[in-house]
């Protein structure tokens, strides 16, 4: 090694000990006739001194380095005349006897500093940098630890780790395929994929029992703000299980890694079926840090003359705590809001619960005190508090309302990043219907198996099918989603069909699937984290981009690497393909 | 759960006990009144009984079950009448009172046994079935078991696990990468990683110290026996460090698993030159389970006459031992195994020391008694031995001579699969020269450092210039390889240049890379075990296949799902890509 000691790990215990330390030069400041430096690695921060009187050549080195220099210096570890309490080395420092310049630096294009002055897009040009920064580099380490964690806890519980193939086969079902042609059988394509669903299932018909899998997967979508071409997933599968085995081992999981990593003790996750969730909430993913349910009115409000709530299909509301106080501005601000494009909302009704205890409504002119007296002890409204309420189709009011309460969330300060609130989502619908398609088509994928009670309704009423589907959510974003799965030939067959399929279709892509399932297929079921999207809200972020190490941006594109490139000729012409441009 | 215990861990201490099983029929056979059946899981075999005494109706119900139906049974635990104590669950069985079919199963197109009847082919169709095989399931528990030791022990040393891009740049130096057209940047394409090489040495300038990841590599070349297109890399880095820390660490790696994994104390793991390597075994990747080292007998056998030695670069041998006694048709044998076309010697000279301790050779017409006498003592031969002498250019004959070392400890029997010998082979030549392209070009790659000491022949003779570079090798297979990297900008601008870079192709493929070294790179270093080849080691097999879950066949093909495949005009279309057969 060419040190004794990292720059994180010198205490007053330390006191006298000669020893050689290397990492980068994060600042330097004279001050008289000393020179100190803060040399820093990935570990911490050490003071070294250089003093003239000491050694007048070496200090004069010392006064040449230059930010992010890399270098080694050996010397004697003493105690420091000004304590820095806050950092574990602050009370020492390193009287440097010796001094070399492993490789010198150029001037970084932003500062490597907790706060940056770097914008992102010079920052991931120079990501190798930017992962200088202790914020993006803990980020991984905590990537690291999760990783860890998961590996620890299933590994104690039985399930093996098996790589699935990467170079797989092209599926049109679901999302877009990233492909790649075979040069060895030329006008074929493998395809990268989008989780290993397939396999894990035949792993399950194989008799492995309890898989698992860190793996990375791929979607050649049209990037929005927060998504990448290549994301990680947990991706784990059990037999001989029931949907309660498998929510009860990942809820384990889940509780341990936020023990492990975060000293949190998590309370029992709460369950609630999807039906609910859309009618507490208006979204399959409530942010179940706040309070805040829909209420839902239409019994006490429709024929009462007034026309928009008497045309609604649904009248639906929520109540803010102690927001009576707001202004007209502010009211304005939320009706704004919810007209946004985004949204798009006609219009927002309030109740003004005010601290006198008087009832002042945006529809006075329809409902008299009496009416809104019966709003008030609908929503169990108190002095001081808002009611806003919205009316329309029934899923898309609440779509809209459930925007408009994340809003307030925010503006009230009930999405604390430090709080967390994981949910299992129950009995979501097995089949979701596609407006542009003019189709059914399975709401998590082809392979989930409907509750045995709804499947009659197959034929008679698609979109009532439950599945023995689930998602885990954490402060409204969906962490994880699984399903117990089809195991039986003859209802995945008619799965297929429901979805669309022809049977040479079927036979074709997912034939071995199907043929797998008459040689003994246990029951089984799984699910799959983002992997990604968890450590974001663990690391507290908004985005999973500072996870990754080495992200794209919206177009796909690795700036720092500047992929994706041309290729040769010689490339094109072995595959046997031409671009057409 | 659907069961109450696997079918792995009930013993005779459960006696009595109720318990519900699940799992595979493995067999059954009946015996007067009785039906016996054994049911098996991952864990083991467990054996149920169905008495017509008891109950008809469900002994009926148990002769109907057929091979590798899935069933679930409760039961009794009881004593066995005929104990089998090789396995543990042989004192007992279970008195079933219920049994349910969970599925049934065509009969399996081969036996589903330790010993298996069906071919290579059938079995790599049937792939989830020849996984429920032990050997083969067995294989992937000790993938995994090794996966995790490797992770706790670097872990447990500092490092870091990161995930590094898998849609990466395609780079022309090395073997052919295979790639993927990006749809959102017509034209362009992406390439799947040979290894995250520029990548790891990036986290090492982001100060990231020490970094691993098990990870999934691609290459796109022509298929031999026993290589896959995508295969697994324990892939390694560390800054602040020379090549004695890497070697260190690195063999308390395999040392820690050969402890955990099989119970195997190794002793220290031994260090070789390149050069000495090829000199003593004519090979960079020595089988060292056995000594059989060559002697080089120039000096001995020139200007006797004999043209065949007098116009050799090099004449070389091996001592067998206890072979003297070999027949002309195993001579014969010897000598048509080094004429075939894969080695293509021309001859085989041998000396013979009789147990009466005369000597009999193949050339006595040129060297009298005295001569070979000298021979013998060259080779400190004894009674008994047999000495086999090749002849030629020396590149060439030591390669010929170490196939023909390796056929004769397969014909010894010193080439035992439990017997584990380590070696580091140190000091690789960091150039190579491609007789087709008339160039040198990087033997591992181009960023590994020549030794400081030879910096100065790239430009007089670059052939002899010595890489900080070092491969370990178990039993004749080289595990892992890596090197010192350069670390300088210049120092990598001048490889580049002696590669037949231009200024411009290096700038645009690796401009990153040299761009980071002006920014604070550290002394860096790292090595790649080929995780494959290590857990087929482990497992004692010869073929890294039967590692892999689901592996390809020779033409890059996965036989059970039928992939590559063609992919539709649509996704073409999309994609901007034309096939052109």
């Amino acid at each position: 090694m060419l040190r004794t000691h990292t720059c994180g790990e010198l205490t007053i215990s330390d006191l006298g000990k000669e020893v050689t330390l290397t990492g980068w030069v994060q600042k330097s400041r004279d001050l008289g006739g000393m020179t100190f430096v803060d040399m820093r690695d990935r570990y911490g921060i050490t003071q070294l001194t250089f003093n003239s009187d000491d050694n007048a050549a070496l200090r004069a080195q010392a006064r040449e380095l230059g930010r992010e220099f890399v270098i080694k210096v050996s010397g004697k570890v003493i105690e420091r005349s000004s304590k820095n309490l806050k950092m574990s080395t602050g009370e020492i420092e390193i009287k440097v006897s010796s001094l070399e310049v492993l490789n010198a630096a150029k001037l970084p294009p932003f500062l490597i500093e907790d706060e940056t002055d770097g914008g992102e897009d010079l920052r991931m040009k120079y990501r190798y940098l930017d992962l200088r920064r202790n914020p993006v580099r803990n980020n991984l380490v905590l990537r690291h630890k999760m990783a860890q964690e998961v590996r620890k806890y299933l590994d104690g519980m039985d399930f093996i780790e098996v790589e699935t193939p990467v170079l797989i086969k092209s599926t049109p079902e679901g999302a877009r395929d990233f492909v790649v042609p075979s040069r060895m059988n030329p006008g074929e394509f493998y395809a990268l994929p989008q989780s290993p669903q397939t396999f894990k299932q035949l792993l399950m018909v194989s008799g492995f029992d309890r898989y698992f899998q860190i793996v990375k997967c791929f979607r050649d979508e049209d990037l929005r703000a927060d998504r990448q071409p290549e994301f990680t997933q947990i991706d784990c599968e059990m037999a001989f299980i029931e949907q309660e085995d498998i929510l009860n081992v990942f809820e384990g999981l889940i509780r341990i890694m936020f023990k492990n990593v975060k000293d949190i003790d998590l309370a029992d996750v709460p369950r609630m079926t999807y039906a609910d969730a859309m009618r507490l909430y208006g979204s399959d993913k409530p942010d179940t840090r706040f309070e805040m349910q829909f209420v839902e009115m239409n019994e006490l409000v429709k024929e009462k003359g007034f026309p928009v709530f008497d045309n609604a299909e649904l009248v639906v509301g929520i109540k803010a705590k102690n927001c009576a106080v707001y202004t007209r501005k502010q009211l304005d601000e939320l009706t704004d809001f919810i007209k946004r494009p985004q949204i798009g909302a006609t219009g927002l009704i309030y109740l003004r619960h005010n601290s006198d205890g008087t009832l002042k409504s945006s529809v006075d002119k329809f409902y008299n005190e009496d009416e809104l007296k019966k709003w008030s002890e609908l929503y169990h409204s108190e002095p001081g508090d808002l009611i806003l309420v919205m009316a329309g189709p029934t899923e898309k009011v609440r779509k809209q309302l459930s925007e408009l309460r994340l809003e307030m969330g925010n503006r009230l300060g009930l999405r604390d990043k430090n709080v967390f609130s994981p949910l299992w989502v129950l009995d979501f619908p097995l089949l979701e219907w596609d407006e542009e398609n003019e189709r059914y088509h399975a709401m998590h994928h082809p392979f989930t198996s409907p509750k045995p009670d709804d499947i009659a309704l197959l034929d008679t009423n698609p979109g009532e099918v439950r599945a023995n589907a689930y998602d885990m959510v954490i402060n409204g974003t969906e962490i994880g989603g699984g399903s117990i799965r089809i195991h039986d030939r003859t209802l995945q067959a008619l799965m297929f069909k429901h979805l669309g399929f022809s049977n040479e279709e079927a036979q074709k892509q997912f034939g071995f699937l199907m043929d797998a399932f008459e040689y003994g297929a246990p029951p089984h079921g799984g699910i799959a984290f983002g992997f990604d999207r968890l450590v974001s809200i663990f690391a507290g972020l908004d985005s999973i981009r500072d996870v990754i190490a080495f992200p794209k941006n919206n177009s796909g594109r690795d700036v720092m690497i500047d992929s994706p490139s041309t290729i040769s000729e010689v490339q094109l012409k072995e595959l046997k393909i031409k671009t057409d441009l």
